[in-house]
């Protein structure tokens, strides 16, 4: 019997273009996906690049405009990896065209969008995520389970730190990730999204909030990025940075845990120190994703002078996802989070079910980014509940 | 020629007590220093502990009534380790009857205290300390010589955590440390304390706070201290908490910088684990007392490629203070950092000189801590300066 | 233009199968190669096994004889993972018909074979290779680099270590792995030969060796491995262990370098640690496979009282391979051992030119295994160059 | 009631002098120890530098010849910590005059000095130690428990290596330590030493070795050490260095563990890495001086998907030795392995018990030195037993 196959028509191709083409082409390798992702067709502005990346991740075919691939019977499923102020005009045509729909973090620029976003694939019936692709390390996954089954009993903190150092230079230029309209924010939407989103995976809803930004660099040299990380001035006209360099946030959750976050590009020295911290009643767990296969674990109740935390390699057979790949001990990397993020789309889409976390995810996170955003202008505690009952 | 001599009289001998008798019998060993300590009065208001306690450590006498030594001609020095709640009394008899005075941390209940103490100490011309004993661990001087020098650059991010777990059972009893009438606060005044100060020593004066607290077990069984953190129960009766058990801070510093602070007892697995890492221009630096003769330092100017975290054993003999000690790669403890602080102290009060932190020092910390404190109860940012200035 | 093809004919499909399948798989998507490789054919005794492989691998078609894959026009690579006992046969026949040929490690099951196996390649003009993949790990390339720079000096020392231990329990079976017959050795050859190689690569020729070998569990229950490094007993019958479970090595380099190695199964909780440190005159590299994205390289000339060991994210797009991947500090994990080294291989083969290391290291491997072999016997120091001489 | 006195004649003054007189000032302090220590006299033959040590260190008195200290009736411990060609005749006489002997590590210069130092102290029917001190870090003394428990299980592997690099420079002079006359050997004695005496204590009695030795740096200009492990150019004049720079050693153990061990003094950056691992059927352990305070423990017996070493700080009250300090997490130093060692030696006394190490262990000890130095010279497998059965 052949396989269902999903016709994937991938909207960008720059960093995360390539990281979900990979992913793409590595499930059914290591997967038994119940639906076979197919490369159909990519899509970007620039026609010789566009082209050059179809060829080099294996599409059938390029397009320069989104609004075709949308159009196109012979897609199923959009995927939409390109700069956060277009997210939601895609995705909205996408769902209306009755197409599955997955969009890179964060979901959009504001809550109206993320909103509509919501409403639109829900009326529309389509299988839908966002990509926080951090919730899909193995490690994460296992840490989810030891809070799910009680291991950590009542969760008292949830500290979480995400350092970067690749603007730290005056003369990294500014392109779209620094361009408030572009992007939306700056170190708060592009890496404390993460550990926001991780922090409602493994803990539960952000009730409050109160935070701070800082803009070290003010103005920089325009410019454009290059792939991964990268980027290069394009001319010498200087421009004003219109996004916060780092944010530093105190969140309480519904639960009662109190939460500590904080986002940097201009920690020197961490290249993507991304970092969490869980203290319960009967335990703690602590991750890294530098070290992203292993997972310290503490339990209250090992043996009275045997206790401390224990370096778990989360690459045994019986741990999430990691059985599929090699031998216990056998590291993966980065790219692994997109391969099981994205399998999980292809079997919800196959199956039917809504896997998460999807645009009611986005949107939570969106009205919490929008209340720190509310509180960073204001300068005092905001509610995140009363956000989504005002909007 | 004989050394001038030092009489100490020592009010408390639990903990603290402890740490500083045993820090004035090693500084001659280790260090030239300019006037030795002699060991001459201990006080406690058991009179069976407290002859215990001289004995143990070396005291030629001792008595229950702290007054008494305050007023006895023998004594040069008012080394004052009792809760919190008896530190501004003690100290400004002490230094009106002129001996020089060093108090545990946190100088004082509130700013008013810490005022007094400061203008009595100032006024009757002694030497006075603050005992921040973390400040003298040889990598945070180390760390203090790289800020100074110029070696980070600009400082951009201030972070620390201060996490504890000695208090995460319920059947902990509740002791002096968890009653503010005796505390002031918990983890707050107990243990942010000690980073707010190295932040201060370390990156410069911080402008404006906006602070969390919880207080996860709302009511104790009552009990005792036994040394250490160490703790009894002393009774059946429960009684209500009336301390923070974790507190999460964001500070605003005069130079720009950024900083976060957390300190919580409810950090499951660990048992003492005092943090930092300090964000600059041209590079950065991060410390443990957990690994406490270790500073991992990174410079941005390294060759590319080559960049990376150093990890350096503190134990050089170029080293701030480890010369005196064994060789390269020996490892000292927690009671070095006393040894270091109090030779300070003991060298000061022989030259003349006021050793850092001082009650300048103190008072300033007060007023941090009484700003996170309204922070806390205020729900909004409060401004450090103002405080001082109001007060 | 056409890029040139190379159609890939792959003896055996299991763990080491997979690996290699998942690499020719991955290459032309990250890297610019100039041979595209062509999953034709995969080989393997059962033939619902190999059906089932092919398929999920993406392999053309399959065959259930190795010879017919060797005599196939349309086949220009033969890549062998069978057991060690069939490297030679296999190897040898393909050279014959002028395939180029990569197998795994080790070479051969003694010096004989070996020295057959490179003559064989040597006299048909093929490309060969053996596959030590950790040669290619970036962070192993970098410490080359540093090592070849001089920036090392001298070499005194080279000390690895390879601990595993999945085999500890008394029920695993005895598979092909714990088979002298089919495996050669046990943790000499499959793990030691790693750490050998890389000794050979970093550091230079091994002269001399005494060494000794320990079978802790001398009787298991037969069975069979099942993908990676499970294996599931078959029957009930037990059958002696024929093989090593730990070796331990000193050995002299003609360099006058010192080594030590260690290689175990029965090293309770580490999963996989293969790691080494190098000593040089002017400074040392540590590396781990557990963190192998980090170097720790330490400089002698460093500042005084600012030296210790770097840790390096080998991620930068300056470092060996990863400039193709994502941005710095996102990890890379062990599949791509094989990705850089098949690397390699393509484009020796599409240039002519032959890449290392080869079916000579292989040899040369061999006889330092052949000499370890002796030396555990005879336990006597065994000289590696007088094996080669007269032999 | 008085307590018992014992009175302490040191002879030497330097690295180990001070650890040696520091840790008996400490002990009174923090144990309860039955018989109080006196420091009466230091011996050294610079009159000028023992005075001056004498009254740094606390000493009543001092003395220029170790005969007279021997002599002396109101000396009841003899304590030596000069030279190791010196250990046998000064321990001799102490025996012999009826004093408790205490020697630095190792023994003696050969088998025959260990033998006849054995016999005195045993004839003699004094309380006898060799100050083999890492024995005694706490973290060490939970690793003994964990053995003898049977935690562990069958022991399979003891790696130990104890990695420095003070001589590494040409620059470093010819001291004592580096004559072969005077230390009998270099890394092998001073440093291998320790990994061979925790081994025996931790695993049991060594039967067989094989080893190498190496001296990078053949020649040195002759000097004096001073302090510590530094050391100064005493004369222009070059001399031959007379002892091995580092030793590689592989063990078979009694039990059929099996042991490697590597010392050398040429591992730059690693100042003091004192380190071991053990590998037991139920579990494994790791330490490693740099981190003194912290043992890593692994149970094969924990929940599957949750093993991994545990990193325990051995700092709590029911850890050894350590409630006699501060409070959980709070760490100890390289100094408190003296305090410990010099507690039991004390209380040995008082008691009337032989503590261990012992001066059967020192000879052990030796034999296993021995072998080694045979090993190398001879470059053949040496059997312990045997040298002790023929000596």
């Amino acid at each position: 019997m052949e396989k269902k196959e999903l016709r994937i028509g991938l909207i960008g191709y720059q960093f995360m273009g390539k990281a979900h083409s990979h992913a793409y082409r590595d499930i059914p390798f290591f997967f038994d996906v119940e639906a076979k992702p197919v490369l159909k067709v990519v899509c970007g502005r620039n026609e010789e690049a566009v082209q050059q990346a179809a060829e080099k991740m294996g599409f059938e075919s390029y397009e320069t405009d989104w609004r075709k691939v949308v159009e196109r019977d012979d897609i199923d499923v959009i995927d939409i990896v390109t700069p956060n102020n277009t997210h939601a005009e895609i995705a909205i045509a996408a769902a209306k065209a009755g197409k599955h729909v997955i969009t890179e973090k964060p979901l959009a620029m504001n809550l109206d969008e993320a909103q509509r976003m919501h409403a639109a694939v829900t009326e529309n019936h389509v299988i839908h995520m966002v990509c926080h692709n951090y919730r899909y390390v193995p490690a994460v996954q296992l840490a989810k389970q030891l809070v799910a089954s009680g291991k950590l009993g009542e969760i008292y903190h949830f500290r979480a730190r995400y350092l970067q150092d690749f603007i730290m230079s005056p003369s990294f230029p500014l392109t779209w990730r620094l361009d408030q309209k572009v992007s939306g924010s700056g170190a708060l939407g592009d890496i404390a999204a993460h550990s926001l989103d991780i922090a409602r995976f493994l803990v539960g809803e952000i009730n409050e909030v109160v935070a701070t930004a800082k803009t070290f660099i003010k103005e920089r040299p325009i410019g454009s990025m290059t792939g991964g990380l990268s980027a290069k001035v394009s001319e010498g006209k200087m421009a004003p940075v219109t996004v916060d360099d780092a944010t530093a946030i105190i969140a309480k959750f519904e639960n009662g845990a109190l939460g500590t976050f904080e986002a940097t590009r201009f920690a020197g020295g961490n290249r993507n120190r991304n970092e969490f911290e869980i203290n319960g009643e009967h335990g703690s767990v602590r991750w890294n994703m530098e070290n992203m296969n292993q997972l310290e674990v503490y339990f209250a109740h090992d043996e009275e002078g045997l206790q401390g935390f224990r370096t778990i390699d989360v690459t045994e057979a019986s741990h999430p996802y990691v059985g599929s790949y090699w031998a216990a001990g056998h590291m993966i990397g980065y790219e692994h989070t997109f391969i099981h993020l994205l399998y999980e789309f292809l079997q919800g889409i196959a199956r039917g079910e809504q896997p998460k976390p999807d645009f009611a995810d986005g949107l939570r996170n969106q009205a919490v980014l929008t209340a720190i955003e509310q509180s960073i202008q204001q300068q005092r505690w905001v509610n995140v509940e009363e956000l989504l009952v005002k909007s």
